[in-house]
Formats: C-alpha cells, structure tokens, sequence
C-alpha cells in the first residue's frame, strides 16, 4: 500500500507494508481525507509547532504535535473510509461501510491521535486502521468527499456551542477559510439571523455566502464591524483567520460585553491592547477541537442536508497530487477545501 | 476652599471659589480620599492614556478619560465625605452624616464621572459636590478612611461577580496591589478556601495575608502555579498586576478550562500567545470598575467588619502632602494604599 509521509520537510509518497487490524480496530480503504491549513503551517513550521506546544503546560496538552520531526510523520485526519475487515472478538459495520472517525485511536490506557503520527498511518493514505468503538457509519448516501469534512464541520459546530448564542444574536466571523466556513454554517444551519463574514479573497467571500453568510465584506477594503453591516451591534465575533491583529482590533471596535471566540490557531505571538478589551468588558473565550457529541452532530448535519460541503471543495486529487496539492491550497483566491482521494 | 489640581503635568494644590449645591446635587465636606493607583499612571501618562482612550469605540467608551490636560484637571475617585448642605428641593441625609458615593455626578440627562474631570471638583479637595440619588450613608460608625475605600472593594467585588466563583473553586491573584488587595478580601468574604496569592513586594504580601489570602509566593523567585501550591489547580486566576507577560504566562500555565480574569489595567500593548489559549481553551474575562449593587455591597462588607481594610491603609496625608504621597506610592515596598484627609 501507498501513503503519503512528511519526511525532512516535504511530503513524499512511499510503499508500505499493508497493515492488519489488532483486536478493537477495523482496517479501512481510504476513500476522501480533507487537507486541512493546520497541514500547511505544520509542513513549514513543524519544528516551531513542536517547540511552541513543548512549552505549554498543564492537564491538555497540545498531544497532536508530540511527533519527532527527524522521523517520517503520517498525517491527514479529515477522512471518510470504507470497512475492509475488523481485528479478532471485534464489532464492527459489514465491510463495504462507509465510515468516519475521530482522527485517534484507542490502543491499551491511551489515545493516539491520528493527525502527525509517527507509528500511526493516517489519512493521505490508502488504507488505515480505525478504532472500532469511534467508528460512525455515513448515513443516508451521503458521498465520501463531504464526509470527510466532517472533522472541520466539527470544529464549527464546536465553536459555535463555545459562543453560547441567545435568539436574535447576530455574528461576526472573520475571516472565510475552511474554519470561519464551518462556522458560517453552522451558525446558518441554528438559525441565526445575521452573519456578517469578512474575507481578503473574493472566493472565499462568495463561498462563505453559498454556505451561509449573510452578507460578506471585503477585508482589504472594509470591515466588518462599520455599523453600515449591521442593524445591531454584533453579540459574538468569531476570530477564524488566526492573523496576528486582527483580534486586537475586534477588542477595539466591539460594543460593551461582546463575546469573541478565538477560532483561529495562530502560532505567532499576537500583540493585544488589553484595555480594548477590559474597557468594553469582553469575555474572549477559546475554541480547540470538539468532542464525540458535536463529532456526530457535525456528521448529522452534512447527513441531513442541512449543511452542503460541496461549494467549499475546490478540487481533488489523488496521493500522488497531494505534495502539489499542498502548495496551491497557499493561494486563498484559488482554493479553499482540497481533497485527496487515494 | 482648596483642591488638587493636575495642571502641566504635575499635582498643585490651589485656592477655589466654594461650591454651592444645585438641585439634586449635595455639598459634602470630604474626610477621607483613597490614592488610586491609576492616578499615577494618569499624571505620568496621561496624554497616552487619553489617546488609547480615544481610540476604543463602543458603546462604553473610557469616559472617564475624556479630559482636556491642557486644563487643570480635577482627581480623587475614593471618598468619603460629611453632609453640609443639600440643594433646593433635594431629599438628602442630615447635614453631619458621612457618607459616600460613586464617583460620578447626574446631570441634566448625563453621567460626570468624578474620575478626571475638568470641570467638576473631585475628591482630592477640601469640599465636593455630590449627586442626592446617588449617596449612601455609611453604616455602623464605619470610619471615614475605611469607608473611602468602599470604591476599589467595589471593583473587587465585580471582578470576582465576573469569575462566577462555584463551590470548591480555588483562586490564584496576580498582584497585591490595592486590585489584588480588594479581590483577595472579597474572594475571602465569599469563604473560597484556596487563594493563593503573588506579588514581588514582601509589604503587599504581608498585606495579602493579613486580607484572606492563605498563602503568599514571592514573584521574584517562584510562581503561584507551581504544582507545591496547590492541592488541585487553580480554576480561575485573577490577573490585577497589570504587568504585561504576565497574562501570557498564566495562559502557558493553567489546567484547561481556566477563567482568567484581566483586572489589572495595563494602558501599554501586550503579547500573547493565543495558542496557549487556545490549547487550554481558556476564558478570558475582562472586568473594570462595577455597577451601583456592587458599590454598596462593597459598603455593606465593610461596615459589617467582613472586610477590614486597615491592613492595606500605610499612610495618610493632608491635600498638601497629597503630591508627596503620590511619588511616595510608586515604591510597592513601602506602601500600598494611602489616604489624603483634606
């Protein structure tokens, strides 16, 4: 079998011996995997990523990047798969399934996550191994590229709990790559009835609208908070652009007890006026991640049709197009969502 | 009458015409002014502090900083004061009763805030004026140096409103200044039964103590999230030094899910990294100044002895030793609170 491998810095497709599921786990054919921004940064500044989260401390780790960079790194962990075979005494959806997953395994007192491994094929492959206990089945047909958006859907959907919008809030989400995207959606998919976006590319602003947006406004020219977009000031800003500044001036702008999400992984230092934020009294609160519950809901709403993937996907490849791939995925006015089919 | 004016940049005290009480409005003689540290920062930087100040936008802008320092500028934002005489038609209190006030007077349809201002006396004088709706009589014989400082326990009590404290919850303060000081004693009053306390100075500290925080850590040579201090780590940390770096190293430090309040007012730009944030999903929750149930609340606490701010009170002047005194405030190793009796 074939998988991608970082390996000194570069992505490179590589043979590898076919793998065997262990008791608990379902070997499954690779059938989308999303590329996700998080790859790009990782691919150019892994060794920075690495020593940035060795820094941080307490009981959540940043587990995803403990990865030695001087040894091939699997990534890819926006995937939607097809079962195989299950390991021995283990259940499993009849082979042929099409699945999702939560980008980790569950192995003996411990979650490896599946997103820079170093001992675990993740998704830029064409076969890998999958928990059997985290496994979802795609329900009603829904093709294998939307999911495997799954996982950013997730991220939204996660954001959005994270902002704890009352009825008749309005939102603010800057900036319309694939994270501020999720979020635009899942805010429309609630029912919330003003989302202003904000985007340097005129793609990625007329994707925000397709998937949501209210009404979009040019970044380079405008911005999102000139109280000509709104009828209200805005409750909740979602901060999905990860630009040092941009989050300053948000603090700046917003009105009394605003609520910004921090959306955005930016691993840069950002300089910060606090007494933006303390003389409007905001509660900036941060998002990372999400958990099982919002997972599934993330699927449910691709499922149902509430949210449409498709006019964020951009193009797709195959392994052999990823390390290109990769590259153009740069260029915010040509491309937004990538996604390899092995 | 006399009052301390700010005029070209340093404090003068100076000879005025009396005041005279209009309708709603009460001539109160001031005993006792508490020395904010924010009024150091305003005579030493105050044309940068109105130009950041003019540049928030919002529904809450920094009011309290619109002032012309090309005018002489009036201060003194903690006071208690004694009845003289009230206006034409004013219900008031008797005259020779002590009370206090948030530092802000009504006007025809405005808020004056008391803060800096050029046209209204503050409380570095020897007499003020006060609005009739917004006094409280100080309760219990409470002296007037303790009631004067019913204005910085107020922010105290808002900041630890703002941490929404839950049973079994265990603080950590940044900065023993008169903030940290004030949240301390609060928290305390509260029964939290972990606060854990930081500030170079070994006089705050000493103070610390004295105020409710069970154990102190010199900044200088340790910090109050090392593992030894605590049974379980902190959930939530107060962050009133306003010294920049340190928002950022509590974000590095903190267990997941921390709400750190930012109740220190840092006027210069500070860095983060968000991605400490971000891992940890922080909240980030501004608090500055407080509302009128806050106010008395503060009062209440301190005239039914929950709270005893003698501790924290290292010295009193006169209005002549008023500009004395606010250099004498700069040194955190021989004072903390100091308290102008006109």
């Amino acid at each position: 079998m074939r998988a991608a491998v970082l390996r000194s810095g570069a992505l490179t497709v590589d043979e590898l011996p076919e793998l065997s599921p262990a008791a608990g786990e379902v070997l499954v054919d690779v059938k989308a995997c999303g590329i996700c921004g998080s790859d790009l940064q990782f691919i150019e500044h892994g060794e920075q990523m690495t020593e940035i989260a060795g820094r941080i401390e307490g009981d959540a780790p940043f587990a995803r990047l403990a990865v030695d960079l001087h040894r091939d790194v699997f990534m890819g962990h926006e995937f939607a798969a097809q079962i195989l075979a299950a390991g021995e005494d283990t259940h499993a959806p009849p082979a042929g399934t099409l699945v999702t997953s939560m980008p980790a395994l569950l192995s003996a007192g411990a979650v490896e996550p599946l997103v820079y491994s170093n001992t675990r094929v993740c998704g830029y492959a064409d076969r890998m191994l999958l928990s059997a206990e985290l496994i979802l089945p795609v329900p009603n047909g829904l093709d294998a590229r939307s999911a495997a958006l799954t996982e950013p859907m997730a991220v939204g959907v996660h954001a959005v709990n994270r902002a704890a919008m009352q009825p008749g809030e309005s939102a603010v989400v800057l900036g319309c790559g694939p994270i501020g995207i999720a979020i635009i959606a899942v805010l429309r998919s609630r029912g919330v009835d003003s989302i202003i976006a904000s985007d340097p590319s005129p793609l990625r602003r007329s994707i925000a609208e397709k998937m949501g947006a209210h009404r979009t406004v040019d970044a380079t020219r405008s911005s999102p908070f000139d109280a000509t977009y709104h009828a209200a000031p805005p409750a909740v800003v979602f901060e999905a652009a990860g630009v040092p500044g941009l989050l300053d001036e948000a603090m700046r702008r917003v009105r009394k007890g605003t609520r910004i999400v921090v959306a955005g992984v930016c691993m840069q230092a950002d300089t910060l006026h606090l007494i933006y934020g303390a003389s409007k009294e905001v509660n900036l609160v941060f998002s990372n991640g999400y958990g099982p519950a919002e997972f599934a809901e993330a699927l449910q709403l691709l499922a149902d049709g509430d949210i449409v993937v498709t006019p964020m996907i951009t193009g797709v490849v195959d392994l052999d197009g990823l390390p290109g791939a990769v590259d153009a995925l740069a260029d915010a006015d040509r491309h937004c969502k990538l996604i390899v089919m092995p």
